[in-house]
């Protein structure tokens, strides 16, 4: 059972803030500070109790952590780690939580100094609700997190980020970064892309008629699109041919309709169902 | 407050079940007889309590029904309703659930004899789960049930179906057949093939990595491929002309990945967010 001195995550909204509400509900650190850019959102961790203290930016402040978590959107994780890197004591571990690895763990390890160690997490959990208001304690219990080592990465290193994570009552899966990116390019990004497409087809005036099917197929659209912006880009090479892939299959559907061929519309939709089911 | 003597429902699986128990426990038809080819669902109905009476095919046991409900597939509902309507006693009011509604009631009215009459009627609510066992009393609470006439409806047979479905616990929005099927081809039909292409392209090997938005997303493609596969034929008009819309604001996100137009990209997600969230 891990338990450390002290975590500090930095960013402190959704991801940030369930990270700390598990790590204090579970024992796992006698001390959380963070790093949060935003006012708002500085005070509301506080007074939610999330964190025992809050910085604009990274400080000495950083420097009793044994463990610091990078919660910021992809974009601004790697540089935002160098800069916590400068305050960090040697040996602290660092990770983030973004829904991209290739990109961020290439920057990461090309230049964090050498006193510490890194390793890049991507644990499959959220909410279409963002802000350190709907943090749960919980949002880990039973989630798969992706960790990502690389020839690079100390052994000791991926051993102790495993350990936090099933402290928060996940389940580790480590995968190099660019296998990590080629299946969450078909499992949540292009289902992100999918969903908007569909979002974006709803006139108002069609509302009513949009029933729990068409709710549930575009839940995800609902992200913050700064957030999903980044993700997508970050993640572009892998999402297009997830995307092409997409709209092949999908013009099979397309000849079935257009020549009427029950047989064959019935053929893909029993596949579709099946592999559904089997989830 | 809609109240008869006995009510008829041809097809008593998840819809056809979940009328008879909202009738019962509403006190909208004293008494519930149900047709029902398979075996096992006529045995699971009235162990079930959701009839008290049920016939393999249509018969005499039909000629005391005021209101027919006939919650077949949308290939079958027009010829099921033909014959019946040869024992429905004269002002009997008949009715259907398909997610079609143009090819039914052009073939209802063509078929019908004239001492009976006929409103389409489609309930937005369902499950992916079938079956009598799935059936419940609440499905129609609060939710929209499209009713449409054409100019071949006695106003008095609108106006009781209406009442009907009201009765249930249902809103009740008249529309006409063909813009009730172009609309349902934008928020139900297409959202069921771009369910289940996503469900086709996920590798059993990756299914660890999808998570709840995954899920969401394809949980329509879970569906009855028989019956999806009907609904699809039946409005392959309206759905093709949807399909292409869909593929063409996809391919707009495309475009935007491909040239790196963080922009266009933030727009669009921007967009769709905004349209999902007004939902």
């Amino acid at each position: 059972m891990l338990v450390i001195d002290e975590l500090a995550i930095l960013g402190v909204g959704l991801l940030g803030g369930s990270v700390a509400l598990a790590a204090r509900r579970r024992g796992v650190a006698r001390r959380i500070v963070g790093v949060e850019t935003d006012p708002a959102a500085r005070e509301r961790a506080l007074s939610l109790g999330l964190v025992d203290a809050i910085e604009p930016e990274p400080g000495p402040a950083l420097a009793a952590a044994e463990i610091v978590v990078c919660c910021v959107p992809v974009d601004r994780v790697a540089e935002l780690l160098r800069r916590a890197a400068d305050f960090a004591r040697p040996g602290t571990l660092l990770t983030d939580v973004g829904s991209t690895k290739g990109v961020i763990v290439s920057a990461v390890e090309d230049s964090l100094p050498g006193h510490v160690s890194f390793v890049g997490s991507h644990p499959l959990a959220g909410s279409e609700k963002g802000g350190p208001e709907h943090a749960s304690a919980r949002l880990f219990e039973g989630r798969v997190v992706v960790v990502t080592p690389t020839e690079r990465t100390p052994p000791a290193a991926l051993e102790r980020i495993g350990n936090f994570w099933q402290a928060l009552g996940a389940r580790v899966l480590p995968m190099n970064p660019q296998d990590h990116d080629r299946a969450v390019a078909v499992t949540s990004h292009l289902p992100h892309l999918v969903s908007s497409t569909l979002a974006r087809m709803l006139p108002p005036e069609m509302a009513e008629l949009a029933a729990s099917g068409f709710r549930d197929t575009t839940r995800l659209a609902a992200g913050d699109p700064v957030l999903w912006t980044a993700i997508c880009l970050q993640n572009r090479s892998f999402l297009l041919r997830a995307l092409g892939l997409f709209v092949e299959q999908l013009e099979e559907f397309r000849r079935c309709l257009e020549a009427g061929d029950e047989r064959g519309l019935h053929a893909l939709l029993t596949e579709a169902s099946q592999r559904r089911q089997a989830l």
